[in-house]
């Protein structure tokens, strides 16, 4: 194997294949990248066996030669070395050879690394998808799509199935949904022309976070195929492959009130910053619980008391407030990342009483959804 | 205790105190954060009781009010929350009163915290310094002394004396230097009128990573007094107090080498970089050792291996050497901090054989050394 390539793009390449490598895995030859030369590019492959991504080079793209002198063959490389060597290395090309006996050598410039490789032949074989059943959608919507949902997943063990995003495609509608059992966020998008469906699959967590942070924020199309047992996102340059969770995602939709007591309509960002100050002194105690009041007109106050501290309290002024009054105690960490996953401008609080689940909208009636279950204080 | 102060003028005093401030600390009271208030501005003190760092804001200054509606007074804050607090306030003047029962309140628009605070007359008092014997500096010129010489001091407590920088004022010459018996790194400037000499004190390094941090890269003044325990840097609104370690530091000129049997200038940055590559391999076994051989005229050759990953070699091209013949092994970790010390484009190695400690100056003769001792290779 031999080839001459573009340093800058090697390492975007080695990075993102990075995000699937654990120098802990049961199988020794996965803390390695493989490396595979073809006439038309160069592919950096790297499995963790949940997630495997491979990052693919064209020779030439778009008039540009970003590989050369391409002797077809594979080797794998150990991972632990080879990021920081390519990071490092002195000049814009890089040449990468490996002989019969996986002697590796990376040259540029006037320096040469000599490292052993580990054999091709030994490294698993992705499983191939049927890419028939497969939609399309925009990169950007997916990110975005993610962002708002992955953080409500559950760090527990203790119900696996938890640890997931649960999406369902059905009748032209994408659909997201995260929860912990204390809170939850879901989105959904339209899908139109989807030649397939899928009734209810969850994605680990975890996969949903490293794919999150190799995408690029465009809105170039990002192809997804699912079958039993994977998920496959790709765009031009990328395949992730991802396990799905065993077992069954309980039903979330009955736990969202479709009647409301109260409703406050509020300036996201001033929301925000005040339960953001009000948390501050109750970090550690209680849970970071705040309380929020509704008050005279359109006035709301939020306060928080940290009996060894001392207390705070603001008053905001929202936009409006509908139906009966209220007092509700929550944790201001589940709704600061509520209020942050909404990104828009405005925000519609609906309350079913200070027992009750109460869930946040954008206010311009976007469908996503975030849920809280309150606190109960003495 | 009242005033009202610009909060981003809070902000930057508060941050800088709280670089004396420990969680964990002997004396209770230390935990927090003397703030207070005189008719001509606000003292701000933080003190881990090695450490103690005075910030001050004038009232007004350069023709704008910093503070207003001054009440004097003082009061001891929880540092763990007054920070974070003080960051997150929602508007640009922050309103600070104390009762008589230490209860503060800190109120900016619609926020307002009401803190348990603790009486200031229990925060211990400052040594105060006798400051006519001092000399001036300028700041600048006093971060790069310590930038240059502080990363050599040792980090063993088994000889406490050498986790200090030892100065030295004497025939209007200053010298820092630091070693961990490994290396040594030394700089000397001439201080023109210095109406003080003090032949050695030690200054933990801890104190002057700290005061670099705090101090601004400016061509302004600091003025640096010592009594037989403390030092103490003023700034115009700083007040920077260290205790010195106790003990005799070794005298280091000695191992100095005198003489040199072969002398390399290189460009410092190409140095630099091919040591850097060299140590990815060296990483863990072998205590990041690299070796340097002298070559055909003007080349060096920097070479490491690890028997598990491989080998890596380059072959420089250095602006001259002088002398015999040399293969010399050494810590890629020390050489690498001490080229970045010398932060000057070109540099001469000074070599005395392989066994010998070898010795890096700026190549325009500034007085500024680094030494290394090599390290053995069988």
């Amino acid at each position: 194997m031999k080839f001459v390539i573009q340093r800058d793009q090697l390492i975007a390449s080695v990075q993102d294949v990075m995000k699937a490598i654990s120098p802990r895995t049961v199988i020794p030859i996965l803390t390695g990248m493989k490396v595979e030369a073809k006439h038309h590019g160069i592919t950096l492959t790297g499995s963790d066996s949940d997630i495997s991504i491979e990052s693919y080079i064209p020779a030439e793209e778009d008039g540009n030669v970003n590989v050369e002198q391409i002797e077809e063959g594979s080797i794998v490389l150990q991972a632990k070395y080879f990021p920081d060597i390519v990071k490092k290395l002195p000049e814009k090309t890089v040449e990468i050879t490996a002989d019969e006996n996986l002697k590796v050598t990376i040259k540029s410039g006037k320096a040469e690394f000599n490292l052993n490789g580990q054999d091709a032949a030994e490294y698993p074989q992705l499983p191939k998808l049927q890419t028939d059943d497969s939609f399309e959608m925009p990169t950007d919507l997916l990110k975005s799509m993610i962002k708002q949902t992955v953080f409500a997943v559950s760090t527990m063990e203790t119900r696996p199935i938890l640890t997931g995003v649960n999406m369902k495609l059905a009748e032209n509608k994408l659909s997201f949904t995260a929860t912990d059992s204390h809170r939850l966020a879901s989105r959904e998008i339209p899908i139109p022309n989807a030649n397939t469906e899928f009734p209810s699959i969850v994605v680990p967590g975890k996969s949903l976070n490293e794919l999150n942070k190799i995408l690029d924020d465009t809105e170039e199309k990002v192809e997804i195929s699912v079958t039993n047992n994977q998920i496959l996102f790709r765009t031009e340059h990328l395949n992730f492959l991802s396990r799905l969770l065993d077992g069954n995602y309980p039903e979330t939709s009955r736990l969202i009130p479709d009647q409301s007591k109260t409703v406050i309509y509020a300036k996201t960002k001033e929301l925000l910053g005040s339960i953001d100050r009000a948390s501050l002194l109750a970090k550690e105690e209680r849970n970071n619980v705040v309380r929020l009041s509704t008050g005279e007109g359109s006035l709301v106050e939020i306060t928080s008391n940290s009996p060894e501290v001392g207390t705070v309290a603001e008053e905001i002024t929202v936009s409006g407030i509908e139906g009966e009054e209220l007092k509700i105690s929550f944790s201001s960490k589940y709704m600061m990342e509520a209020l942050r996953a909404i990104d828009y401008e405005e925000v519609k609080i609906e309350f079913t009483g200070a027992m009750r689940p109460f869930i946040i909208h954008p206010a311009n009636d976007d469908p996503i959804l975030q849920l809280i279950l309150p606190v109960r204080t003495y």
